[in-house]
């Protein structure tokens, strides 16, 4: 057995059987260990942007975690924007990136660089392998810091000999620990602390799941402390029969006075909030320096059991909350706009599946169309590294092969990792891509005169407009295999939409903004 | 004046005069400087490889360095594989990227990430500047180091409050030194290595210019020694009236008998030679341990004046040399193969055009084919990080908006950052961009059996092979606003390439092989 083969069989004892790849010479090894031990599903992405994003969104929705197989630190450097984004869902990935042989790096062949510096930033666990009869060991050590109680990016860097030499040993996994339980004492801190008033319980990541929130639900109605959560976050388990909290909307600066206020933030899941960016005289933290920050349960703690301990101090009932309802609005007609298309995606959603957001500007009336949409998930851009949905998107359906997902997605950053829609097609999943297509970053536009910098000129506008030319985006998604239609008035969007939701495979819609 | 400001007319004093920009909220201060202050051209790429691989096609034609706008940590990933193939094109180029304002890094912002640790492996150069005052400064130094005798790339991490503070000053950039001379007693050493026989002279870089090239020739021809070249080289001046020496071909390695005989090798603008991915069983270095190995001149060094030294201690002259003749092969017809290609193209490539050469395993027989065609540059991968062709092309084009540009691209690593043929329709460049349509990695199912690893099997094929969807890059160009064609038949590739060599702007062939 040699090192790759040791390495794909500790892959499988530990549960890792689905490997986003991309691969080059160096890993030649480990492909055709691959195709000789069964038990990996091997998904190609054509870009290492569509690799590490399509991880993170079959982690999101799997719960434990993919390989990629990435080549070099070239191939690691394409990967790292998703990889980031990932770091901030707290998802789990195991990289598994190509490396010179060990000899031959001292020749700095054209293809060497540092890739553990490149790693670093992105993984809460580098390594890189010295010889073959480690290589499993170094893979379980791995796959068990992915799937500590916290998810978590292990990045192991495989020299080629240590995968072609023989004496290969398969690793031994640690058991996956359960999530970390929560000191009593900071339960009866928390609870001392919401006795207040002043408060606010912030909940974010695990405490979105449809087990948590009407727990933290049953605490705000029984405490009179509001519960809230951010907008970036992994998953949020949403639509009629679920329970909703306050969003905290984007951007989280507008709300500066609302949290200043504040005597108090308990967070569950989640950290303290601060402006995205810093802005000319304004300070980043948007809590008060009086307030006190608690908290009850950080990433990776059971979250569930915090909260319900909280809950019977107060002898709040999750069983009383009232979920929301089906509502779902009437379908718009007529003249195409954010607000129609969000309220016909309201009307339409089915049940159980899983929205990517990556609609930046476009999103921010999203929410409340939809919240009466049978049951569904919701992912959120969580490290705000443009590029996330398409391949978020087809990660997800990887992982939920029986689900529909809809990806709603900005053009600008749509634009970055769209060859994510050939792997969509390859695989044919069950992926409706919808485009807003404002032909601008306009986000930036916004920034522009925030950070006091004026409106923009000419040559700014040549930074921050996609106008000249127009992206087709019915051309691009047609040459990477996907079928499209563009929307101009809402008839065009329904129809488009409903026959997407309809047809099994991939399926683009350009909504012209 | 802020610092950002400040930036902008060091950059101007420093002859930066183009810069390809990504931007986004951290850097707006420095968009709106741009937007402001006249004297920079600012071209929007819209994926950062696509930014980092035209300031690498820039610099190779401009022989200045461009700027480049980047967006962060993740900006700079995105961009980090073209600055790898810069990098070992000894491409000069300033980055900057954006960071958080120096207050607010404390916070872990969602886009917070070591951005130096991203920078160091591609640059020569990080440094975060620390105040406005300092920017103008720390720019200078940027473009010092950038401009050393060596393209080098700098790498300025610009903090948002360092570009909107107010107290910036315009830096002093140090006059750009020329290339450093070679000691006699290195030419003399040389000179007396090549009387001794069993020598190659291997040019690279500098060397294989129009003005060293005869030179290099004459040597060979006064000596008898072999005088070759590599395959990865940043530019190479070349055609009817060029002098052309032998070519060692990709693989390297497949010259390792020849090069493991030698005596002495003596290089010139070139490194000793190693194979590009090691193999089981087999030495990475393909010089013998006992070759002495002899530098006449390294990146940096005057070139042709050492060249021309050693040339005098053989009173050989360049002006003997016969260059190669004005020869084109005649238009070939029928059945679509590569050699006819290879012989359409030298029999078209018009006078004084760019050939950006991204083809991998469709461009071996290139360069015979093309060797009697007019003068013209020829651009290589340099570094071995695929996706580079698209992006160096748009920036050879703005270096040179009165030549013709011609991408050979093969198409695997066309997908990586084909966003750039956007830019190519935004900026009316003239690129006919052709793509090697053989819907696989087809280099990587070679190099699985090279390795020992064997053919591929299904689960390989699956991550080898591109042709379940097949990509239709007709459509995907039209969607970036770049006209195209399909060409199956020799007539159709002919008809194609004589229309897009005849009109302004870009045009795209697919080559379906």
């Amino acid at each position: 057995m040699n090192g790759a083969e040791s390495l794909v069989k500790t892959l499988v004892r530990g549960g890792v059987d689905v490997c986003f790849a991309n691969p080059g010479t160096s890993e030649m090894h480990f492909v055709s260990a691959l195709d000789r031990i069964p038990g990996i599903r091997c998904v190609l992405g054509l870009f290492e942007g569509v690799v590490t994003g399509a991880a993170d969104g079959y982690y999101r929705m799997a719960e434990k975690p993919a390989a990629t197989l990435l080549h070099l630190g070239p191939g690691l450097g394409n990967g790292l924007a998703n990889l980031h984004n990932a770091r901030r869902a707290n998802s789990s990935i195991v990289n598994i990136v190509g490396e010179h042989a060990t000899y031959h790096i001292q020749y700095d062949a054209p293809l060497t660089s540092d890739i553990e510096s490149i790693a670093r930033p992105m993984s809460a666990w580098v390594h890189t392998s010295r010889e073959a009869r480690l290589v499993g060991a170094d893979a379980a050590d791995a796959i068990a810091v992915a799937r500590s109680p916290k998810g978590q990016i292990a990045t192991l860097i495989l020299p080629a000999d240590t995968a072609w030499n023989e004496g290969g040993v398969v690793g031994t996994v640690a058991p996956t620990p359960g999530p970390r339980p929560v000191p009593s004492e900071v339960v009866q801190e928390v609870v001392e602390a919401l006795k207040q008033g002043d408060s606010m319980i912030l909940i974010g990541n695990r405490a979105l799941r449809a087990d948590a929130l009407p727990i933290a639900a049953a605490i705000g109605a029984a405490t009179g402390v509001k519960v809230a959560s951010l907008s970036r976050n992994p998953r949020i388990e949403r639509g009629a029969g679920r329970v909703s909290v306050d969003r905290i909307p984007n951007p989280v600066e507008n709300s500066r006075p609302m949290l200043a206020a504040l005597k108090t933030l308990i967070l569950v899941d989640e950290v303290s909030p601060v402006s995205f960016f810093a802005q000319p005289g304004k300070i980043g933290k948007l809590t008060a320096d009086t307030c006190r920050v608690l908290t009850l349960a950080a990433s990776g703690d059971d979250v569930v059991a915090a909260l319900t301990e909280v809950a019977e101090a107060f002898a709040a009932r999750a069983d009383q909350v009232k979920p929301d309802v089906l509502a779902r609005p009437d379908m718009p007609t007529g003249e195409l706009t954010l607000t129609k298309v969000a309220q016909a995606l309201g009307a339409l959603i089915p049940e159980n599946a899983i929205i990517c957001d990556e609609s930046i500007t476009s999103g921010r009336g999203l929410f409340p169309a939809t919240a009466g949409a049978p049951p569904h998930d919701w992912l959120q851009l969580t490290g705000g590294s443009i590029g996330m949905g398409i391949p978020l998107s087809t990660g997800a359906a990887v992982a939920c092969p029986e689900r529909q997902v809809i990806n709603l997605q900005a053009d600008g950053s749509g634009m970055y990792t769209f060859q994510a829609l050939w792997t969509q097609a390859r695989e044919k999943l069950n992926v409706v891509t919808v485009i807003w297509a404002n032909r601008s970053y306009k986000i930036l536009h916004g920034e522009l005169i925030n950070v006091g910098a004026g409106a923009a000129g000419p040559t700014a506008r040549t930074m921050l407009d996609l106008d000249n030319p127009t992206i087709d985006w019915v051309s691009l998604a047609r040459g990477m295999g996907v079928e499209g239609a563009r929307a101009t008035i809402m008839e065009e969007f329904t129809a488009a939409m409903i026959s997407a939701l309809a047809r099994p495979g991939p399926f683009l819609i350009e909504v012209v903004l």
